[in-house]
């Protein structure tokens, strides 16, 4: 085989064979295979497309392609939960401790923010002491003892998909609905999951802007589920506002506790619930929607749900009291708030420059080396279609910077928008994509 | 200007301006654009295409990004022809000195050849001791006295040319009409030339494998040529069966001398006055084509065409008088006959094959550091449409050793087609293009 004629091939809108993707993945994994290759490989894909086959052969190409997580001595049907990205998005920090006391076994890694869209492993370090890198040995351990362990993710799985990522990144290949999905679906598969959930976000301050370019992502990704045998479901959320009312690291911690404890916004548990449901349902451990439901309610107004996290905060060498005291946890001095300049219907609050808002206070990463600052935020007073009166307080910024907050607020003026009347309330999950 | 959002904004079919074409090239000219991003945009190129106007910027973008050739110390118009490439294709060793004769000076840079496809540059070396490298000043000088000159091509220009052809090369990305006709406009360009004519082969033995693909190539250059000032005109010329009889850098010297002296194979002749002629007019040496045939025909005959040449090699350092003895060029002494199978007439002569068969016996290089043995190749007999009879000699093999020419003898065999009944006569030009 010869990568350039490959090249030529998928360029003429030919699939490859399972033997040509291995070639292609492997070869630039070793890098016997080129970046400026590679490149012009990704801009033919964007392109031409692939086959569900071809985009199934790429996703375990990289998924083999470095370490993989074997959790076979974990008992149980493994479940991993994936985001796509989004503002205020807290989900993981309630579902993983939900239907971890459910009995389901998480093991779970997770990611850093980047730029408006915050990480999981971010969002725990407001837990002083958390520690968010744990030997192999010591992360099975503690999911076999606890039932719930969330880490960062390793340097050594899917080396072949961060190469072809960070390349894609410079050379304007990224939006290509076979490699966003197999990028997704091997780190999933290399980490271990048996089945897989996806959050699929779609919105202004989602990667994908539009319904019907997140149900073809969803598709392509529960399709290549089905053909590598790990059942997969997709949940197509909202992400035109942020989800819940706190967006920044501590608040969204506070937020996620206040959920576990029955107490959470309607949203953040409905589409919690929503995932973790359906967790139940692909592990086994419910028959029907119905009772999965009503179980994980149960849990979250029993404590059980928040006696998890406090069981994996105390795991993994933070404070356990911080959650049932979250007061305990970072917060920022400075607080300026956001008056509503008219009376009327919140029409729009765009979650795109409530995150860039949010970065400016430092909640957010502008490289992938910036700092964070975890105490820092908004805090949200309404959602979309809520009434407000003129002067009320729609949002309240946390900063450690007056600068910083002013640069903010202004950033905030212009997410919001008010008209006289109310709209519709805006729709929070619009499908559901499972492969049956 | 960044160049992942310009390599996205041909991604999705928008047209570039001049600066953000100057932008891409001087870049990746000074190496501050790296090759990963250079060949994702070529792939760009090759799916969305580019504008006419786009295509004039890219090519003179590319012309200016190394040396330039100023020829207006030598007076009148400086007419450059190019061929696209075949087999046989010896017409510059005839156009040049026969239009030098008619007295338009001829300063011209030619290639050498790469797998099937000869160069002029090989073939001259024919004659021992022929200087194809000469100083800027040398080379000027030489048309001023003899008017005629023909060397390498200068390693200093269209830098940009060079690195991006290197690039598609290995990338798949040759096969985009706006980046071949670009490629062959800026070196013409740089290397001086007021007005071009064209030889834009097609067919089994050519680049171009259809007359619609020829077509849209010439097109392009011509379009090309009117938008950046350059007068041009694309002659479209058969490359199905070889050009001539010979095919072999020696032998292809004879047949231009023959051809010179107004004893060459009709199609030879045909093509090198149909592109003389033109170059005439574009140098506005004859007002109409019929005197330009006239004027061209008369220095076949008279001699003037053929001492051009002799002086030409005479100042590069070659022995005139092997122009007017040729039997004083390499010969290779193991000749071998391919005899007609049946009787019939030809209805091919697979010029690719038959080039393979010149490659396999050291006339072409297989990389560009192979050498190359000028004194062998294939001497045809027959043309297509000819009447054979059984046993008759077909093609003559010439070597300097036994297994190749008996390996060349069964490309051979496979490039030869012999049917019951004669066919039409094939056409040996198809289209003329000009701006007009």
């Amino acid at each position: 085989m010869n990568m350039v004629e490959l090249i030529a091939k998928k360029r003429e809108g030919l699939a490859y064979s399972a033997d040509e993707i291995a070639y292609i993945i492997n070869g630039y994994t070793d890098g016997s295979i080129p970046d400026y290759q590679m490149s012009a490989w990704a801009m033919a894909v964007f392109f031409q497309g692939m086959t569900p086959e071809e985009t199934a052969e790429l996703t375990m190409a990289m998924a083999r392609s470095g370490e993989q997580l074997d959790l076979s001595s974990i008992p149980g049907v493994k479940v991993d939960k994936h985001s796509t990205g989004g503002v205020g998005d807290k989900t993981t920090l309630v579902v993983a401790p939900l239907v971890a006391a459910a009995g389901i076994p998480v093991a779970k890694m997770s990611g850093r923010g980047l730029g408006f869209s915050g990480g999981t492993i971010d969002k725990l370090e407001s837990f002083a002491g958390f520690q968010t890198e744990l030997s192999r040995e010591q992360f099975l351990a503690q999911v076999r003892d606890v039932g719930l362990a969330i880490i960062g993710q390793s340097g050594k799985l899917t080396p072949a998909d961060k190469k072809l990522y960070a390349l894609r990144d410079v050379t304007a290949t990224v939006e290509s609905v076979p490699l966003i999905a197999s990028s997704i679906m091997s780190k999933k598969i290399a980490a271990g999951a048996d089945a897989i959930i996806l959050d699929v976000k779609v919105g202004k301050g989602a990667f994908m802007k539009t319904r019907q370019q997140a149900l073809h992502l969803a598709r392509a990704m529960v399709q290549i589920g089905r053909n590598v045998g790990r059942e997969t479901i997709a949940v197509i959320s909202d992400m035109n506002q942020p989800l819940g009312y706190a967006v920044g690291n501590a608040l969204e911690v506070k937020e996620a506790i206040a959920t576990l404890s029955g107490q959470g916004p309607k949203d953040v548990e409905e589409l919690a619930l929503t995932i973790g449901a359906r967790m139940l349902l692909l592990a086994g451990k419910e028959a029907d929607l119905a009772s999965a439901y009503r179980r994980l309610q149960t849990l979250l107004h029993d404590g059980s749900a928040l006696a998890k996290l406090a069981d994996m905060v105390k795991a993994q060498g933070g404070d356990p009291t911080h959650v049932f005291q979250p007061e305990h946890l970072p917060e920022a001095p400075y607080k300026l708030q956001l008056a509503a300049p008219r009376a009327g219907y919140l029409a729009q609050i765009d979650a795109e420059l409530v995150g860039h808002a949010a970065v400016l206070l430092g909640a957010g990463r502008v490289t992938k080396e910036s700092p964070i600052d975890l105490s820092v935020g908004i805090l949200l007073n309404k959602k979309v279609d809520d009434a407000v009166e003129k002067g009320e307080t729609i949002a309240e910024i946390q900063a450690n910077d007056k600068n910083k907050a002013e640069m903010a607020l202004k950033k905030l003026e212009n997410a919001i928008k008010i008209i006289d009347d109310p709209t519709n309330p805006p729709t929070l999950i619009y499908d559901i994509v499972s492969a049956s």
